[in-house]
This record gives structure tokens, C-alpha cells and sequence, in this order.
């Protein structure tokens, strides 16, 4: 094939390269020095081209222009490259980038949640409106480091401190569920991938702490790992029905709209509704619990398939058919 | 072959149906017309036959008699079809059907784990009694919502409410453990196909609220999914003896007993004692999380085999060795 | 192949003889009588031994060296054999069996965790000087039953009773991630197998307990089981690099240094800080998430990997290059 496909080496690297080889591609990992030898180990990558740190990206887009390659974007792209950046590249760059926009202003990304009729959770514009148990998290936070629960407006104040930058969330009381969806404009269709449940550091801890030791931990929200999860197979049809809506808004507001790997971040109240408290508009981390194969897309396409190889397939499908411009944006 | 594979499409369907197709049976999904999408969507069923809803089962049971199907059942059928309906039903049924009266009556469910003597949760008669923490279940409450815990008779007073139909049962201080079991008739042989943990909201997310933001909270039982575990191979021998009990205890109590999938629910305390709170005499969701392989039954059985195939290689057996009778009930 | 592999029948036996047996071995399981059952009943082992209990090892010695068995150590012969008897055996061993001194020595474990540059939770010498949260944890304690959490010195005395033989712990707040590793002698070099979370009763049990409810619960680390974990990619240069220096540091104190499989047990914290609080010097319980694969060792080896097989497979190589020697200790 005379197309290759690059990324870069972290996040969920080893799935798309993996899933790039087995689509028959060759594979590029971009690389900072002190974690090349991890893709090296691995033997995923037919070549490493290695840069002094994420800033430098830019150094080597004639390098990937060269060999033909289409990168293929996740978050420690979006994290580390600035959005005017990427929105800037030459590059072959599967997926619509103009819907990163949308994903990084929080403002943007309600209006479209709104839009395909999700159910959000509530935002206090003022802390004196608190009327129940609430998050409050900060813009640009990584990780979810700085983020409190506050039980009303008292105890938000004592918390705030100085910070300025903030957005007052309800607390939606349910548990997590992270939703893994791939939007395939070859075949006009949305699949699932599956579920998983994030990992946080320490708030998934402090229930192994007895209420009366509990007393002056600060609880933050630091992503560390994920873990496979299967949903009730009644909630599939609302499951389905919220990525085609997320799908079809994505389109009124920023056409041609999201393709590719897409992500709800949800929690599940005890009446089964979905909040979303998020969307991620490319490959999530989540997806790595289907590092070989999604238990959906097993069943789908009747083979092995992680979100990685979805992908890759989908590149291979519009090469076929010659369609290869509808999926780079 | 001249059989066919029927299920209502929800629950465990996919495992099932896939499994059917993998053993090669053509496979029917019964399903309300707001759910086919999501099976026309996998390809797991050569046909679907719509319902307006669940109420109106009976209508197409000559379909599938015309079609020679077996029904497989599982919770979504049992919860919507009432009993009655499903014992005097005209269709193949794979299991015993009669079964379903003592999953279905706490009482006589009770009485079948004592025979089977396992470890149940002491069931108090009078709030009077109460001298631990307590769980209060209501009768035919479905997915728990209604539960809550007390820690003394004034708490079960303050909570109860005008509620009457209720248990108060021991609330053993453990882990949630469910036992995924199948009882072949024909290799006369149980096999084990896996553990899960239930995912329930919003009672698996208190513990990340901290204790002092946990006041007014009120916890439910409302399952949304499932988590693959692993058990001690340790404690393998113990599960399978507890299977084996319930298999030869269903024997006496209602023959030829008990057979296929079943599960017991547990909670496992700190000096690994199994406590059953439930039984369910079918197929449960928890063994989608082994809906391309159980990883027990891969070892037993050398390939890929879920729960739902594992019912349609019984299936196919009993045809070939012409004993298909034995297994319908 | 002259060579056979044997095993105790527990633990992780299951994947082990499978993986023995992918390989091409015929293959051996010790079992005492009662559980030996569940090995006939998977077909895992070629041929059974039957022991009256793990007291009487040493009797069936004679037996495995006839065979030309290489017996593969796991936590079960450890627990129940003691390391004299372990130390003297004359059967081919897989692995090398003196830095098993190292493993259940706390002190000399911690020297050895620290040579190789690990964070280690801070050890109090004395209940004075207790500032924080600390763990209570007792010598040659099993499952981790008698452990408990105490505030600061005055719950600490409330609550250690007449124990004398303690070590009092700082109790890092994070979250636990199990990391697996396999060191190939053979081809020298480093691989992940992956990522696990223990179940432990009843701890990983209260945080479904609302926190008014938890009073006079005594919290318990009883394993029960193991769930299946996917770590964030960006961390695995830094998991690479920590099972690097442990094989390093462990040549300095014990040459040949520890090879074949090994756990590292840790807390992350909020800054993603991998704290050490033990590790273990042979194959663990939590491997058995991957039994049929390791994800990681997917990709690296092209085909299904349990960490059984992958100990297979360097034995099979080592018979293959004539070094076995090499990989017996």
C-alpha cells in the first residue's frame, strides 16, 4: 500500500499501530526519546522517528508528508500540540479536526450535548445557587488534579480558595460508564466498541477507607487505568441511539460532522438515565481494554477488531474504493 | 439442521444467538419493534420477528413452533412473560420450566440452597430482631431500587416507610461474587464458565464521594452492568461442590432438576465463606462479560465458547445423539 | 520432549499446565486429594499425583525427578512448603529459588526494593512517631487478615491489642495496580504481561456501605480475586524502567538475579508516583486475568500468551538452545 500510517507513541499508540499492521499498512511511531524503546519492545512500528519533546511535532511533518502517511490523532496529540497546530497541518490527518474546537471549549461542546438532546448535568452560574451536592472543576486542568465536591455554598467557599477559572457542575450520583462508539463514513454507519470504567487516582481508593479515617483527604480525579466493562444489553438501543444524535448534531454544527472513534463520558443514574459530563471527539484511552478485540466488534465484523484496527480498516476501506478524501479533514 | 435457536432479543441474546450461529443453527430474535435495529445491526439473527411488546408473546408462539425453534430463556423473558404463560407455552423450551417457581418464590428458594446446604444470609421475622446491619428487600422489586440498608430496629422504623411486603435479611459484610455455572445432561458434567461483579447505581459510586459529603444519600441497587473477575483457583473446588449441591438438591425438589446455566450470587466475607443471596435458574447477563469466551470454558473446551454457545452445543448434541427431549422442559 | 513440567495444583496451575501443554510438554499436577478433581475435570494435566496434603511434598520428589519434571513455583508450594525444603529439593526448579529468601523477608525485601530506586511507604519504628494514616501490618500473616488503619498513635493503641510482632506502615492514599512482569533469560529481556486490581473482602465490600453504617466494621484484606486492568500507555516507559532496576538491583544481591515471572504490588498516587509495598518473586494470582492472553504479551509475541505459556516457552527455548541450566536455580 502506498499510504502509511503515524501516530504518536503513547495513549493508545500500541492499538493503532497493532491495528494498522494487521489492516497491512506500514506504521510510523513519532516518538519522545525516553519512550521510543516502548514501541521498539513492542514491534509495532515499522519506523520510529523520534523528537526531542511534543513541541518539536511540527519538525517532522515534511518527514510524514514524504512517506505518505495519515496520522492518526489522540489525546497526548491534542494534549501536547496547540489546536491552531494541528488545525494548520499539512499532514494527511484522519478525522474531522475542526471538531476539535467544539471538544475543548466547554461552553461549545454543552451547546452541541444540547443539541443531540443529552441529558447534562446541571451548571450553577453562581456558587450562591448550589442546591445540592456539586463538582467543581477548572478550565485547562489535566487530569482532574484540582477538581472538589462541595455540599452547598458554605463549603464551596471554604474549598475555592483562590482559583478563578472554575465551572460548577451538579454532582450526578450514579456510577461511570464510558461509552466507545466509531462513526464509519465508508460504511454510513455508527458501532459500538464497548465500555469500560476509568481508574482514578485517588478517588477510587478512598472507598477502601473507613468513613471515620477519612477525615482531611483531598480526593482527586488523576486517570491511571481502565477497566472492561459490559453494560445490560436493554441499555444498548438508548446506548446506540445517543451516538447517532451525538452524530447528527456534530454535523448541523461543524460539517461534515464527527467520524471515526468517538467517546461518552457518562455517569448511570439508578433510573438508567445517561448524564454525559463529556464527550472525547477522537480515540479515548478507554479503548485500550479492547487492546485485541471489542467484544461488540468481535461479533460485528465477526473478527478480532480493536479500535485501532477499526481504523485502520476503515483507511483501507476508502483507499479500495477511493474515497480516501471524505475521511481526512 | 431442522432446529432453529429463539430468544427474545435483550439480556443475553447476542451471546446466545452468536452461539447459535456458531454451532450452526439459524437463530431468530424476537423483539419489540424499538430493540430489532440493534440485532439487524450485528447480524446475529437470520430473522427477526417483531412484537408490539413483551405482553404479546403468546402471539407468535406458533411462528415458532412453524419454525421448530427452541426458546432459550433468560431474565428479560421471565420478567415480562408471567409464569404461567411460559408453563403452559407449546414451544421447545431448553431447560426445565418448572423450575422457574422456585426461583421465583423467596421462600422456596430458601429452602432449595438449604437443602443444597450453603451458607444463606439470616433472615430476620420481626424488626424486633434486628441485632446487625440489615438489608430490606421488597417483594418483586425490580433491580433493587427500593432496598435499603438499617442498622437497628429505630433505623428500619425511620426508613420502612408504609411499605409492607418486605424481608429483613443479614447484610453480610463482603464482596459481591456471582458464579456462572452450566449443567450439561448430556456429558452428564458441570462445568464452571466464570465469575462477574455486578456494576449497580448508584451503591458502586458512594464510595467515591467522601464520607463527610455522603449525608442525605440515599443508596439502590440498580444493575447496569458487569465486570470480568477472576477467583483463587483455590477456592475453585468449594465452587464447584456448591454447584454441585444445587444441581443435586434441584433433583429432589423438583426433577429431573436443575440443568444449562444457572448462577449463584454471593458475598464472599474476609474468611472466604461463600454466602448465596440468590439463585437464578437461567442464563444471567453477568456472563456477557464472556461473550466471545469463558475463560474456563476455553480450557475445558480447547476453542472460544461463550455461555450462549455453550447452550447450542448442548443443543446440537443432544440432536446428534437423539436425546433433545432430555433437555427441553 | 524427555522434559515434563509439574506444578502444585493451585493457584495458578491452571494456566501454567495449559500453557505447558500449548507448548508441547507433557504435564504434571501435585494435588492434595480433594482438589485434584478440578485438574481432571479441565484436562490440564497429563497425569495427577495425589498428595494426603502440601506437608508431604517432599514425598513425591523421587517421583518428579523420575519423571524429568521442572517443577514451576507459585504462591501455594510457598505458603505450604517451607524454603529449607524448598531450597533442598533435588527436582529441576524453574526459577531461581534463593531469592525466595528475599521475597518473604520484609527487611531484606525492602533493601532490595530500595537499591532499585522504588518509592517505598515510609516504615515507622516506633508508634510515636506516627503523623499521618499508617497500615498495621503482622509477620507471616495470611491474606492479610489481622491488618488494620489507624490515625495516630492514640487509635494505633486502641487498636493493636496484645499483638507483638508488627511493622507499622505509612498508608499511601491512591489507588492499587498490580504489575506483572516475565524476565526472559533467554532472549534477555524485560516484558509486561500486565495489569491487575485484587478483590480483597471485606474491604473492597465497604465502600458500598454508606459511611453512617460503617461504624464498628473492622476492615480486612482477604484475596478473593482479581480483575483484569489496562493502564494508561504514557505510564509503561516508567513500568518498564522500575521492573528494569528490580532485575538489576537483584543480580547485586543475589546472582543470578530473579528471572521468569514477578509482581510488583503498588499504590499510584494522585501524581502518578508508583509506591511499592511489596512485590513477589515468582508468578501470582492476579496472571490469571490473562488466561488465555496477556493483551501486551499479544502483541509482542503475535499469538495468545498466558504467563504459564510464557514460562513454557522459555523453557522450551532454553531445551532447544542447550541452556537450560541456565534458567533452573
Amino acid at each position: 500500500m502506498k499510504y502509511s500510517i503515524a501516530t504518536v507513541g503513547s495513549h493508545s499508540a500500541l492499538q493503532i499501530l497493532k491495528g494498522a499492521k494487521d489492516e497491512g499498512f506500514t506504521t510510523i511511531a513519532i516518538c519522545i526519546k525516553k519512550h521510543s524503546f516502548i514501541y521498539r519492545h513492542f514491534g509495532v512500528a515499522d519506523e520510529i522517528i523520534e523528537i526531542p519533546s511534543y513541541k518539536e511535532f511540527h519538525m517532522i511533518e515534511d518527514d510524514l508528508i514524504k512517506r505518505n502517511a495519515i496520522l492518526i490523532p489522540h489525546a497526548s496529540l491534542v494534549a501536547y500540540v496547540d489546536l491552531e497546530t494541528i488545525e494548520n497541518m499539512k499532514v494527511l490527518y484522519y478525522g474531522n479536526r475542526r471538531i476539535l474546537r467544539w471538544e475543548s471549549d466547554r461552553e461549545k461542546q454543552r451547546q452541541w450535548l444540547n443539541r443531540a438532546g443529552l441529558f447534562l448535568p446541571k451548571v450553577y452560574r453562581d456558587p450562591s445557587e448550589i442546591d445540592g451536592l456539586v463538582i467543581v472543576k477548572f478550565y485547562g486542568a489535566k487530569g482532574g488534579q484540582g477538581y472538589f465536591l462541595a455540599k452547598n455554598e458554605e463549603d464551596f467557599w471554604r474549598k475555592i480558595g483562590s482559583a478563578k477559572d472554575y465551572v460548577i457542575q451538579e454532582y450526578v450520583v450514579g456510577i461511570p460508564v464510558y461509552i466507545h462508539y466509531f462513526y464509519s463514513v465508508i460504511r454510513d454507519e455508527l458501532e459500538l466498541m464497548g465500555f469500560d470504567r476509568r481508574y482514578e487516582s485517588n478517588v477510587d481508593g478512598i472507598g477502601r477507607i473507613p468513613a471515620d479515617l477519612q477525615e482531611g483527604l483531598q480526593i482527586t480525579y488523576t486517570i491511571v487505568g481502565n477497566f472492561p466493562l459490559m453494560l445490560r444489553e436493554s441499555l444498548l438501543p438508548e446506548v446506540f441511539r445517543m451516538g447517532q444524535r451525538v452524530v447528527e448534531a456534530s454535523r448541523e454544527i461543524c460539517s461534515p460532522g464527527i467520524f471515526g472513534p468517538f467517546c461518552l463520558e457518562t455517569v448511570v443514574t439508578p433510573d438508567l438515565k445517561f448524564y454525559v459530563f463529556e464527550i472525547s471527539a477522537r480515540i479515548v484511552a478507554g479503548t485500550n481494554v479492547f487492546i485485541d478485540s471489542s467484544p461488540y466488534a468481535l461479533i460485528r465484523h465477526g473478527k478480532p477488531m480493536s479500535t485501532g484496527r477499526r481504523i485502520a480498516l476503515e483507511i483501507r476501506e476508502a483507499i479500495e474504493q477511493e474515497r480516501l478524501e471524505e475521511i481526512l479533514g
